[in-house]
């Protein structure tokens, strides 16, 4: 089994747990940086270890079709090509066939996309965000690209339904979603059987020494907002093999609440000794409420994308605030705030890396104001080390049986 | 002296010496990267001692008008502001005023430019290319600035003419940069007398001991592309006690060749125990030239410019190619090009940086394609490199007579 849980909350759903890939065993509950399109914006590889960042997210439909897979193969995939030896997850490249397509037009309906994006139960047609040249994606496509890639966990292919979808199209969805989640195993179960021989050759090497397979696959709950779906799909799903399960469909727009509402009754129909995984979320707070509801995993484009716009992430003592009960762990500044343009204490004086340590509230507030590219670098450091250094202190309470 | 020249080149004018700061001793020739705004674009200042600059530049102009000098003050000048501890030269920011009012209009006559900035013998008006504001330099104005910023070198404020200026123009522009010459340093020496009863107390300190004062101050000759002129404003300067003396209003549109005819009248016309610095020059090739002809100090924006638009900078040896005589010793590719799409070499696989050794080309490339940030600062590290190696190449080539 490549997922251990060492501990269980007595007091909620939360796990401290062991996910075991082939680049190397990740403590769970964990976050992973965003590295869309083979670089977590403005930080170098180096810089990603220095976080402490166990894995990092990238994005199959971006590289696919920027720089495209024959550069990434050539590199012996994406670890190699972006100089990362770490694991890798790489989501299924649906969300943004979906969110993508959206951008650039505007919907009387949620259905309508439907006309842009051209679904069948065979897969997907799409244009591509960069060119506009038409693709096509099948449960099968996604993971050959994935392949390519050469990514630790990956994603099957699923349709997104948005946040305020009436019910028939989300029963349209969801059902398409499982016959892909089907697809996707048996594809994955069929490549397996011919690599059996192989395996059985390398039964010593140190990947089967570690008891994992090459990579691990992840089916997708879908459902948007209803209860029957949801449910629905978590139980077809747990009847299929697959490594870990996500929660899809999910911070696209519906409120904390209606997300936690979501959780509180899926993720307890999904199989408790396999990793659960709350894709794209969140703030901190929504992060440390899905851990309760007992999620492993998460993503989130937040700590890099409010950092480019000079939103940094503090724990309250970094701030040297006092934590009342009740009251938020953490705080938010906007950098670029006059008020700081005198400001010449530390950018963080808690950071482990000297960078946060030396340069001053005051630089790094100059460097946005005159558009310096380093204050975007700053900015990123702070709030990934913020998020990672949550996540540390997440598996630390449950470890204390503090959660 | 602050200036010790250790060797002379027997076959040209290149000479290999040490120039003391404040902050420390700069082998020289020497390149200066430049940070206009208090930040080299992209970088850090650790990533600056991991290449080994000795100095940086920075802009006196543009930080007196951004943050603002009260907190470069309070930061203890811009060395603590910036968080670089090695010596700094500032510029007097007179081309900026000069140069960047012509960016924002066409003129018809290089002299046009003066209904803009309106030079009197007290100093110069000029309007902010931030928000418009108007702003008066004066020579005693920008050593203050200079003063606050806590430059280690600082250069007097001059009237920059155009290449292709008219001799009139360019004899009043003189004229005017001759007087503000002696009111700069009339007003240094009076600053230094004001001093001397503490510096008496603190003639056992490390920075007297290193037998400096607490800044240098250099003279600039200007004079378009008039021998006579020129001769004029070196014979002058050098009879006022600089500590340096730079060559100004060169590389701003005449050839090379116009370019190397000055240098060729005007240096020995200049103190030969004073370093002599050109002025944002240039190209690899324009600095060997230059050095031959006995300048000792360079900064320019070519290699962080040019790596900004993929343009990157490697030596032969560094490329596989056999430098034949004759033949250019540096090559230039267009990172961008599309023939570097699949190409799986390093960076730099001679680069002491793992980054530039580590990451393909291929890979940078594809930064630049998706425009990531992390493109901009893989780039300017590789120019970075090559020219900071280039001096110490040069440096080497004059200590084994080979110059």
């Amino acid at each position: 089994m490549p997922f251990k849980i060492i501990k269980k909350s007595h007091r909620s759903g939360a796990r401290l747990g062991l996910l075991k890939t082939k680049r190397g065993v990740i403590k769970t509950p964990f976050f992973m940086p965003i590295a869309t399109r083979g670089s977590v914006k403005s930080l170098e590889s180096a810089e990603l270890k220095k976080l402490g960042a166990q894995i990092i997210l990238s994005n199959s439909y971006h590289l696919y079709l920027r720089p495209g897979l024959a550069v990434i193969k050539k590199s012996k995939g994406l670890h190699g090509f972006m100089n990362w030896s770490g694991p890798i997850l790489t989501d299924s490249g649906g969300f943004q066939v979906f969110s993508l397509e959206a951008k650039n037009v505007k919907f009387k309906t949620p259905n309508e996309r439907k006309s842009l994006v051209k679904i069948t139960d065979k897969g997907v047609e799409f244009k591509s965000v960069y060119d506009g040249s038409k693709h096509f994606f099948t449960p099968k496509k996604v993971l050959e690209i994935q392949a390519a890639i050469g990514s630790d966990i990956r994603m099957v292919l699923d349709v997104c339904s948005p946040a305020k979808c009436s019910k028939k199209p989300a029963e349209q969805d969801l059902e398409i979603t499982l016959q892909w989640a089907k697809d996707s195993l048996d594809y994955k179960n069929s490549k397996l059987k011919i690599k059996k021989i192989g395996q059985i050759k390398k039964a010593k090497s140190k990947n089967s020494a570690l008891g994992c397979l090459d990579f691990l696959l992840f089916g997708i709950v879908q459902g948007a907002l209803y209860k029957d779906l949801r449910l629905k799909s978590a139980s077809e799903l747990s009847r299929m093999s697959f490594d870990g399960y996500a929660i899809g469909g999910l911070a696209v727009g519906e409120s904390p609440q209606e997300m936690y509402q979501v959780l509180d009754y899926t993720v307890p129909a999904l199989p408790k000794d396999k990793p659960h995984y709350l894709m794209g979320v969140g703030y901190p707070e929504q992060i440390v409420e899905a851990v309760k509801r007992g999620i492993d995993m998460f993503d989130c484009v937040i700590p890099t994308r409010e950092a480019r716009h000079g939103r940094l992430y503090f724990s309250q003592a970094a701030t040297g605030g006092r934590q009342r009960p009740g009251s938020k762990f953490y705080q938010t500044i906007n950098i670029r705030a006059e008020k700081f343009s005198q400001d010449l204490s530390p950018i963080n004086a808690d950071s482990k890396l000297p960078e946060l340590r030396q340069y001053t509230k005051a630089y790094l507030r100059h460097l946005f104001a005159v558009q310096e590219p380093l204050a975007l670098r700053l900015a990123t450091l702070n709030n990934l080390e913020f998020y990672l250094q949550l996540m540390s202190n997440i598996r630390q309470a449950i470890k204390n049986s503090q959660y």
